[in-house]
């Protein structure tokens, strides 16, 4: 059965290194840190116009606004599952990562701020899905805000 | 209204560059390229399992695969933003792409393959959640696989 896929794959001009195995039971040191580094970065791109709207930065636009709070809650969810063993400050990879040593000591509320980012990110969508006001908006963008920033006081280095 | 989050985000900690507009009408080149990039190898992280379990490299777990597939699906429309004028192989910003010319002059067939890439990924994850078998899920995925290689072929370097 793996003979029909092989020259699928290996025909998409992919490295091995991008179609590593990302299980977690298998997954490397050095692809768990790039991966949530390029999750962590494609979550700040997509909240960049949300925080430039509610700073006055650029205009308030209503579809715009709906589409990257759409986009941040549905990678909210993305980048924990790679903070293993191994990949945090103190490992011995050699890799410049922020993430601090202190995540494997605290991984109950570690993974219970990544839930509550969930659970704000996907409010601040509905809402804004269901056409609510900017204020209220605005405010909701502060949750979220703040709930980034929880977490990169506590497990985030400098 | 803008003074209230400035601290905000400034106390995240996060660079200028993390949070710099990603409006598109405001998108900067090197922004997109980082971006799309960064958006595809997440994409390619989370492809890795399905690809290893139809190839038989690791064992088909139907809830891995589901959650795997989920998040490919919620995944498969993010990078097509930021291939914006100016920012292809032959553009003006001396940054490594394999983004082809041609995209620009073919941005209906471009737009119309991620579609299409969106509706397969999409009929996998509900075939995933629905509990379908392997079989059909590994034929569904030898789909989405030739949807990505059917763009790499046509828009992509090597």
């Amino acid at each position: 059965m793996s003979v029909m896929f092989r020259p699928l794959l290996a025909g998409l001009g992919l490295s091995a290194a991008l179609f590593a195995s990302a299980s977690v039971q298998a997954l490397e040191v050095d692809k768990a840190i790039e991966y949530r580094q390029d999750a962590l970065r494609v979550m700040a791109f997509q909240t960049g116009p949300l925080g430039d709207m509610v700073q006055g930065n650029i205009d308030y636009d209503a579809e715009e606004f709906a589409l990257r709070a759409n986009n941040l809650a549905g990678l909210a969810h993305l980048p924990w599952e790679a903070f293993i063993e191994g990949s945090l400050q103190d490992g011995d990879h050699g890799i410049e990562t922020d993430a601090l040593a202190g995540i494997a000591d605290n991984m109950d509320d570690f993974t219970s701020r990544a839930e509550t980012l969930g659970e704000e990110t996907a409010t601040l969508a509905r809402m804004a899905n269901d056409g609510e006001e900017f204020n209220d908006l605005r405010r909701q963008m502060g949750t979220v805000v703040n709930t980034c920033r929880g977490c990169h006081d506590n497990y985030r280095a400098d």
